[in-house]
């Protein structure tokens, strides 16, 4: 019944790589039926003659085994299914499939439009550095809390983070805007105190003010924080969208670091047999929607991450993706000083180290603990690279 | 080395209940951990003496097995800590938890404060039922498809669904703003094509937009619609945020009803030992950002929801949640008209039932489908009820 279209598609295509549960009849089953569900969601037998039946639906490129139950189809998609946006691209990689059993995105493979319209991370490692002043040795990061210290208190806090060195202090996840530490308030002491520290160093720490925000107050809120001469920004895509970190990265008036935080995402990697891989939610959908760099946990810290799980995320972090930037891994968790030589063996200089609570364990002079957290990481990063 | 805080709490809280697996030595264990990691996040020997330490921390409230491998957690949390902001209300309730193992949200019970500040959904059962002037029977659904399709087409087909009577005739949710039908070109159509048949019919039938949109375009394209007279807006929290919908169904000036579509929350409910339940996160959650109506798949369909998964979503629509409003659930994903008994039997009344593809298959004439479609869930519903 409906007439045969012609779409004057591109040919360009690009990939998202799947590991699918199953014999290998039932996985591949699985793959044919993704290419229907992401994109033209209608039974074959219906479509219209022409280019949506032909070109629309996905094509597997390849399928092979992985192990006797697991098998990985790269499936192609015309590029123009996107509409060269983020939320749809996620669509078409993920959306109804999320909802079926045994599919993982693996990782995405973008083409070069698709390359070109989305900037990625403002800064990524290169400008990061560049910003901080720091060439070489991994970074340092801490966190501002508990939750429940008064602005004050957290300010005073940051102050003796980075007084000590600490190169990006960051608010916690959960400071908000709560009536113990209203969130203009918090920003604007926390940034005071770090750039003070920073005139009696001489040092570049940049304070991170967290943005757990309602939609409609994202970007006032952000250009608050830049007003108040905030270094950076923290975002958790699981809590306000991935794209709306891709929006503030993107405003020029804004023009901050971002720090993406893994909150309420935990729920896409934890299973392996569904969900999103670890290298694909944070190293490339991270580094697609803006982020400069990636918090996850560490593995051996209170969260079920392994080795395997973090060494996929820095990859992620750094696989090739045309012009947009590497970005930093950022390992936390539960990290203390003692986890610092391993730490800095597992990932060599290319990360920005996050150590929150241990850092109060070491007496109470925190600017001495912090100096000896710089010094650990000045002193265990000589010699090693990766 | 924290100064002692008084923080003057209301004592008002509202709880979490998760589902936790492990022995019962395990599952408490987790449970005294979720207290900490959704809240001060900082281990107890560091907290500052005083109300950080006493009443932010959440509590367990309740603990009880519910078989040898899963216990029942109730953990009561400080209303200020969630700053009445739904994003933060998220992450209090799941944030940092999604991603340990053996965890699973299994509903929220939101306390005075929260259910005043929360709007919820416009319209929500009644409100639809009203506007659209069907007071008993079950509403009737239908997806614009495929993708692919160019604007006129699908203006063609929409005109077709509203002259059969179908009362809500929605973009499929891969339509985006691709080239082959812009968005603005086909919200136009298709809603100028609702309207056009609703004259002929003196029918009320809707068209709903769907908005995969980018973050800084949400607001914009929605009023779009609104000009262009749709009758509602479909949106995919899993894709634009749960906050962009809040927003959305807030404003005044697009004021339209809400669809939620469920693309890319999929890995949040399919393994039942971590994640968020069907019944928090299509029924309570969806309610609390703005939907009037919760797209889901349907048992027996093409994925794999049970019907105890259905079963708990239709009670999660319609618990009582304060002054906020039931909504519909919206049963689809490979529904046919010969299921429709069968959907009756199990959904009752309110319901809106969504048949994609399959009114394509019951011969040239979609209007006289349509048609049927609606004897069929008028005549079906007569004598039934729940």
């Amino acid at each position: 019944v409906l007439p045969r279209v012609e779409l004057a598609l591109s040919g360009e295509t690009f990939a998202a790589v799947y590991r699918i549960s199953g014999s290998e009849e039932e996985a591949h089953a699985r793959a044919l039926d993704i290419c229907v569900e992401q994109t033209v969601e209608c039974p074959s037998d219906l479509l219209p003659e022409g280019d949506v039946r032909e070109q629309l639906v996905g094509r597997i490129a390849s399928f092979r085994e992985l192990d006797a139950h697991h098998f990985e189809a790269v499936i192609h998609y015309a590029v123009e299914v996107t509409g060269w946006e983020l939320p749809q691209l996620l669509n078409v990689a993920f959306g109804n499939s999320s909802m079926k059993a045994g599919i993982r995105l693996q990782r995405l493979e973008l083409s070069p439009s698709l390359l070109s319209v989305f900037k990625g991370p403002r800064f990524g490692r290169e400008g990061l550095r560049t910003l901080l002043r720091v060439p070489q040795r991994p970074l340092l990061c801490t966190a501002l809390k508990p939750l429940g210290l008064p602005a004050a208190e957290l300010a005073n806090l940051a102050y003796q983070f980075a007084l000590g060195g600490i190169d990006v202090v960051k608010d916690d996840h959960g400071l908000a805007d709560q009536p113990f530490a209203r969130y203009e308030e918090r920003v604007q002491q926390c940034a005071a105190a770090v750039l003070r520290a920073n005139r009696e160093t001489g040092g570049r720490s940049i304070y991170a003010a967290n943005l757990v925000v309602p939609a409609d107050q994202l970007v006032e809120r952000a250009l608050f924080a830049r007003r108040a001469g905030v270094g950076g920004l923290m975002v958790s895509p699981g809590l306000v969208g991935w794209d709306a970190m891709r929006q503030l990265a993107e405003d020029d008036r804004i023009a901050q670091p971002i720090l993406s935080h893994p909150a309420l995402q935990g729920s896409f990697v934890t299973h392996p047999d569904g969900g999103i891989s670890h290298y694909a939610l944070f190293g490339q959908i991270a580094r697609l929607a803006g982020a400069d760099a990636a918090i996850y946990p560490n593995y051996g810290g209170r969260f079920p991450f392994s080795e395997e799980d973090c060494r996929a995320i820095v990859e992620g972090t750094a696989v090739r993706m045309g012009p947009i930037k590497p970005i930093f891994p950022v390992p936390g968790g539960g990290m203390s000083l003692e986890r610092l030589p391993d730490m800095l063996d597992f990932y060599g200089r290319e990360v920005i180290l996050l150590i929150g609570g241990d850092l109060h364990r070491h007496g109470p002079d925190l600017v001495a603990t912090c100096r000896r957290f710089r010094c650990l990481v000045e002193d265990g990063g000589r010699g090693r690279s990766r």
